[in-house]
């Protein structure tokens, strides 16, 4: 990726971006570590959001709609712990009280203000603690905390998900950050794959939400952990223009929408490496099949077929599975002409070939599947539409860690 | 179910019915237990089959649903350790090779003789094994031995799934009879749910494939393990009308669909709770949707949610996973009108109403929780439509069965 060059800060890289975090009692029986974060821009952003299609989305998936729909927005409340979801009537009136008291702080309209929520399902937010936390916040905003909100809003997650790079547009330079939380449904009870992107080019709303739709397909509703999609997931973005660099020509708008998907792949891709006691990243390429809708079928159903993921957590390269999944996705294509490979840094090997199993070597398979992140590629030869999927392996540990109880 | 008078015999409790099973090495590294298997009947008898939708159906599976179309058999060749699937032309051939001898040593047409595999996938069958244990079982043929063949297909399933009993119809006294394995897709890079179900009753073949479907679609269409359908799933129904008893009438059509629809229920609810590594059943009713489809939609998914079956593996009362499934199902319903409740025969508990969290006695939820059998009930207060999803929790020992290595 020659055309980015990536550079540190995260969230904040940026101009213009500020971040603070703290912890204020959210997680009551956690260590203190951080539950509760501002995202900040110092001038008001052209905004654009994707969000849970679950039917019991959470109050603040609810009033993030809302906000997006105005277009633009000026700072970002998120809090882990509780995910306000569940809560009725009371829960969106909180919600809306927390963004009322951030942009009092901030000197914004209550609007301008988004609100995230991660954490238990059912319980109402202890608004109390939060108020105040709002306001110890805000004299803490600094351009240099992007890294440190990161790793404020991880829960289950064990490596913070955070990335920034310049890129080069007609006019000048932009920058680009994104950070991300997310690995399951995180917390028992909980929810969510939070992920945010900041840039400081200037950009149409209507445009903007294109591209993000565009690139959230690709990536983010590509990716699979355990099929459960939360009540809380949500992706926003925030285009501040302070570089003073229009993104507006159709050159412009392509190296800036293929920034925005790179970001996201990434960003994906980072998630699902850290899938609740995953222990490989399982990258599934279904290509060759005849429309894009077969492709996304396959790619999803492989990376999400248990028995699959739990072939490769004992680095079994059980391709039975790989074809047993790719013929109950419910796509559309002949068996006769599939080859499969599965690939891995340490090498490729090709275990079926015009649909019928080859005898592979199976040491060298045991050495490809050792290896951290594992490909698979599936070649319908039926067709030009190609899909990518991205998951995991099922573990002991994803097992332990969502088997155990709330409190 | 005073209906039905329970047996014993399984399988060849019906009248005319006779099975033999031996081990001939198909499962060349396990310890030698019973491989292959012959269900017959002296009679010819009317056939019907549900099998599975997986586009790589298996060789077997092609074979078999043209012996359904034929309307009649007399004879199942039943094997475990390979389940002839992804295995071409070839594989194709030696079905209908086993039908062949099957045939020739009972006395039958090959088109009278069902075949079924189960087992490692992309592997050839072991032919000569095969053909020279087909004979060997033949002269072993007795009615008495339908709790036998029901252990000889188990394959990592830890009990027989057999049931027996006799019904009275306005004719006389019928019998029906059944047997089935499966838990999960059993053996690593294997398949497969297999199921059997004789009777003695006369009844016509178009009346028999109708209700079968419709029983399947109630039962074995709203089970999960995990999730995948396997290449190999066939439910077989043979009905020889030894009996002398015909199912005609009505009154006798309804009575004894209510019987294959009862015991369909209660073999997937069987195969379910002896999910792989499963330590608790799971049944779930979505009740009171607008459509059939929407309630169903909704018992699969919370049915099938690895999170909400690590939260009952935790013995976790958490019902922010059960309304986060249903939610992410795709069924259409209000969300503010839902009542959750969990149920087991140590008692229940209402953990949702109208809408929102109750708080509920955890003491009583864990003591609930601990039992085997787990009822989930989601009433949503708009419409009529009920549905019922079995399923089973997720485990360390699913995990553990499904890595480990094929070999």
């Amino acid at each position: 990726m020659d055309t980015y060059r990536f550079i540190e800060g995260g969230i904040t890289a940026p101009k213009g971006f500020k971040a603070g975090a703290i912890y204020c009692g959210i997680k009551s029986k956690k260590k203190e570590k951080p539950d509760i974060a501002i995202l900040y821009s110092e001038e008001k952003a052209v905004c654009a959001g994707m969000f849970t299609t679950n039917k019991f989305a959470a109050a603040p998936i609810i009033y993030c709609r809302e906000i997006v729909k105005t277009g633009s927005a000026q700072a970002i409340l998120i809090n882990s712990g509780n995910a306000n979801a569940a809560t009725g009537t009371l829960g969106l009136e909180n919600t809306r009280k927390l963004a009322q008291c951030t942009g009092d702080h901030l000197g914004l309209q209550a609007d301008d203000v988004f609100v995230c929520s991660t954490g238990v399902i059912g319980v109402q937010l202890p608004m109390e603690k939060m108020l105040n936390a709002v306001k110890d916040i805000v004299p803490t905003l600094s351009a240099d905390n992007g890294p440190s909100i990161a790793r404020a809003i991880m829960t289950t997650d064990t490596v913070p998900k955070e990335i920034s790079f310049e890129l080069e547009l007609s006019g000048g330079t932009i920058r680009i950050g994104s950070m991300a939380k997310g690995s399951g449904m995180i917390h028992p009870n909980m929810a969510t794959m939070l992920a945010f992107v900041t840039t400081d080019a200037s950009i149409s709303q209507e445009v903007l939400q294109g591209m993000l739709k565009k690139a959230v397909d690709k990536s983010y509703n590509m990716m699979t952990v355990d099929g459960d999609t939360s009540t809380n997931d949500c992706l926003l973005l925030l285009a501040n223009g302070m570089s003073g660099v229009e993104v507006k020509s159709e050159e412009d708008i392509k190296k800036f929408y293929e920034a925005i998907e790179y970001i996201s792949m990434e960003m994906a891709k980072k998630i699902a490496a850290d899938g609740e006691g995953a222990s490989h990243l399982i990258v599934v390429h279904a290509n060759n099949l005849q429309t894009q809708d077969d492709a996304r079928k396959v790619a999803r159903a492989v990376a999400g077929s248990n028995l699959f993921k739990c072939a490769i957590f004992g680095q079994d390269a059980n391709w039975g599975r790989v074809i047993s999944a790719a013929g109950y996705s419910g796509a559309e294509f002949e068996t006769g002409k599939i080859d499969v490979a599965l690939e891995s840094k340490a090498g490729k090997i090709d275990v079926m070939l015009e649909g019928a199993g080859l005898a592979f070597d199976e040491e060298k398979a045991a050495t490809i599947l050792k290896e951290k992140d594992i490909y698979v590629h599936l070649d319908f030869h039926d067709g030009e539409e190609c899909a990518t999927a991205f998951g995991c392996d099922l573990t002991y540990d994803y097992v332990k860690i969502n088997g155990d109880y709330r409190s």
